[in-house]
């Protein structure tokens, strides 16, 4: 995987590879996820030598598991009882931030019923997150590598649900900001980003050509002190979906599910969780023992999904159509990883049309009193089509990701009253209804 | 204050003032409000005696205030940690419930510092709970209840809030349910109370005529093994706001706060946390000293802020007209019991009008990063009117509510986006945004 359009903004590092001035906690590096190259700590995004992605390198805590595991029970209900693990300051948690995370991991047994599943199914709904998405997760630990480099505009492009998760996160964490999102999204996004203050640019164009725009912005001088979460501050805020991983084997007793059901948009969350997986593994706070990750897409934009199913190893672009639209990205940046990771793992990666996706939030509503996103009515969706293909094993203990609310995308949702009645006994009656 | 009204509604009951054979934790009996007379459990709620309300009443662990902390500390990190002091089985957490509470107790400095508040400003944000209000807390409690009577049908006159709740929790409880609005509301809370599935009735009237209609229906066969969590459920219903001051006073480090604001819808949330208060001070969780409890309403739906400047001890009706449809009870319950509290703790009942209310909702949004429902615009207004009058003293720690969520009030706030803009950097420079 070569990006060549991104040379020209990784920004000039320093020769050491190791940053001991900036104080992220374990984080020691950037480290090139294609060639292996480490940079020190900085905002930048792109390999210097292969314009491969970076990622967080840790010096992690080891030996005592034991210990580690309590410290961690013993931390606060939020994402920050994690902090060992993440690239944050140690003092994280006394710092002014929207501490996400610690969402419930609700053990989902009359949808399990309907579904056929035996072996256990569980929703881990992010809808219970400050902004109501998993996005705040991802957001908090981008806050606290802006504060290290001395940012002080918070920026992004965002399919709608980012863009609130910033503009919150910024005023709570006393930031300035400016968002960008395409002009046509749900009411409930805009005005989530609007009403934080901060500015919130509607761009004529989708998700992809907003992406295209801040690319340029970045290299700009009118961008010169904003950290863009979402890409010079990338794989610092990448790292904030692995607490979805962390908090999951938690709430199972500190037990790897056997499958997770993941939505793909860009694909960093599922690679992250992933990694999270590997690192529990790898520290001793969970007994190793194989689990198989499942990639969630809608029709409508489902180029990894295509790519699976095809055998191809890389993502050819789409043009996104689809009620999912915080889903919406045609051109997703961790594609090859997903199919890399579906493959290894022993999972697949589906897609599910938009009737089917409205049917998964009303199926999931009416199973659990649980009003999804439609993001959460494609993995719901995707996984009773997993199921029915014979994909996804029902007697084995299953994990789907809810990674938003159904407030924000009411318009997909067609829902009202049964009936509308005046206020006395005899409408009522009329009316026919027994609960 | 009586209620002849529910003399026909209060069911047959049995001699023993004792109920052996429900098995609500604690809970012992009920117990009227105004005589004092006591009644075993069951689905009642207005004395056979003299039709004042009925409270449940308990046989509390006392003695050993210690060892109560360390058991509500071990539990988990929902409402049910305080499930020995709440009118619910002792297995409760491990019923299908929605497990709402333990909502984030936020510091919020910033907001402090705009209104000139020194003593510590906290914000107890309940738009982290299922579904997004506090209503998740009573129905939780009513849900109980309703397993205990061997109700099969939950139910509810609502202004919105509660439908969605209730819709929500008796999915997940495995009932049936049939749920009653006002036929206006919000986009947002008739979606939300329709997706979960069962029936939900608009009516052609405000929420008082929805009310009256409740009333008639539950005294009609058509209502017969119908759990009205609000009328016939109603004492283990309130008692769930007890859990609002029990988690404050946790997440202050066991400690009463000096002063806090509530909203006033039927008064009956105000009135629970002051019985919350006083019932951690009875068993020595907190030390004992004075606090004070304001309330608050919006202009336009306000008697029981009339009567308090008034110096009345009732409440005259009034017919509401504010965009807080939330806390749009012109003839509210338990008014004449806000007014002793208030009075009797040195507090005060204030109001502010619509537009002071979209003020405090953006003066939240942009300071703590929290987007309030117009209930929670209503505190902070009220809050920021009590400082300004003297009658708020901002030298001492205090605790505002918000208790709903800004996605299901969006057409009260006008926010959008600061531009709109072809994706070029020239277009992006013309419209001279700074963040």
């Amino acid at each position: 995987m070569r990006r060549k359009g991104l040379a020209s903004m990784a920004v000039q590092v320093t020769e050491t590879a190791t940053s001991p001035t900036v104080a992220l906690g374990p984080a020691v590096a950037l480290s090139c996820r294609e060639c292996g190259q480490r940079f020190p700590l900085g905002p930048i995004f792109a390999c210097q030598e292969c314009f491969g992605p970076l990622e967080v390198a840790y010096d992690l805590p080891s030996g005592d598991p034991e210990g580690l595991r309590k410290r961690i029970e013993a931390g606060p209900d939020n994402i920050w009882r994690y902090a060992p693990l993440l690239p944050v300051p140690v003092d994280v948690a006394d710092k002014p931030n929207l501490n996400p995370g610690f969402t419930k991991l609700v053990k989902a047994d009359r949808l399990a019923a309907e579904l056929g599943v035996t072996g256990g199914l569980y929703v881990k709904d992010d809808s219970g997150n400050p902004t109501h998405s998993f996005k705040d997760r991802v957001v908090a630990i981008a806050v606290e590598a802006a504060r290290a480099f001395g940012f002080t505009t918070l920026s992004c492009s965002s399919t709608g649900n980012l863009a609130g998760a910033v503009g919150a996160a910024a005023r709570r964490a006393g930031f300035k900001s400016c968002v960008f999102i395409p002009h046509d999204l749900e009411a409930g996004k805009v005005v989530m980003a609007a009403v934080y203050g901060g500015d919130l640019v509607g761009i004529e164009g989708n998700y992809d050509d907003v992406n295209r725009f801040c690319s340029e912005l970045i290299g700009d001088p009118l961008g010169e002190g904003w950290g863009f979460v979402n890409v010079n501050l990338r794989p610092y805020y990448g790292e904030g979906s692995k607490t979805l991983a962390y908090e999951i084997c938690e709430q199972l007793g500190w037990r790897l599910p056997d499958q997770i059901v993941i939505p793909i948009a860009s694909g960093s969350q599922l690679t992250k969780i992933d990694k999270g997986l590997k690192e529990l593994i790898a520290l001793g706070l969970v007994e190793d023992k194989p689990y198989k990750i499942f990639g969630a897409q809608a029709e409508g934009c489902s180029p990894v999904s295509a790519a699976f199913k095809a055998g191809h190893d890389v993502v050819r672009p789409q043009k996104p159509n689809t009620i999912a639209k915080s889903l919406a990205i045609g051109n997703p940046a961790d594609g090859p990883y997903v199919l890399d990771i579906a493959r290894r793992t022993g999972g697949a990666v589906e897609d599910v049309n938009d009737e089917q996706i409205v049917d998964a939030i009303k199926l999931l509503a009416r199973t659990e009193g649980i009003f999804a996103e439609t993001a959460g009515g494609v993995t719901v969706g995707v996984t009773k089509k997993l199921i029915e293909d014979g994909l996804l094993d029902p007697t084995l203990t299953t994990v789907v990701l809810n990674t938003g609310d159904g407030l924000k995308t009411l318009d997909a949702v067609a829902a009202g009253p049964t009936a509308t009645i005046r206020p006395d006994l005899d409408a009522f009656r009329a009316a026919g209804l027994d609960g």
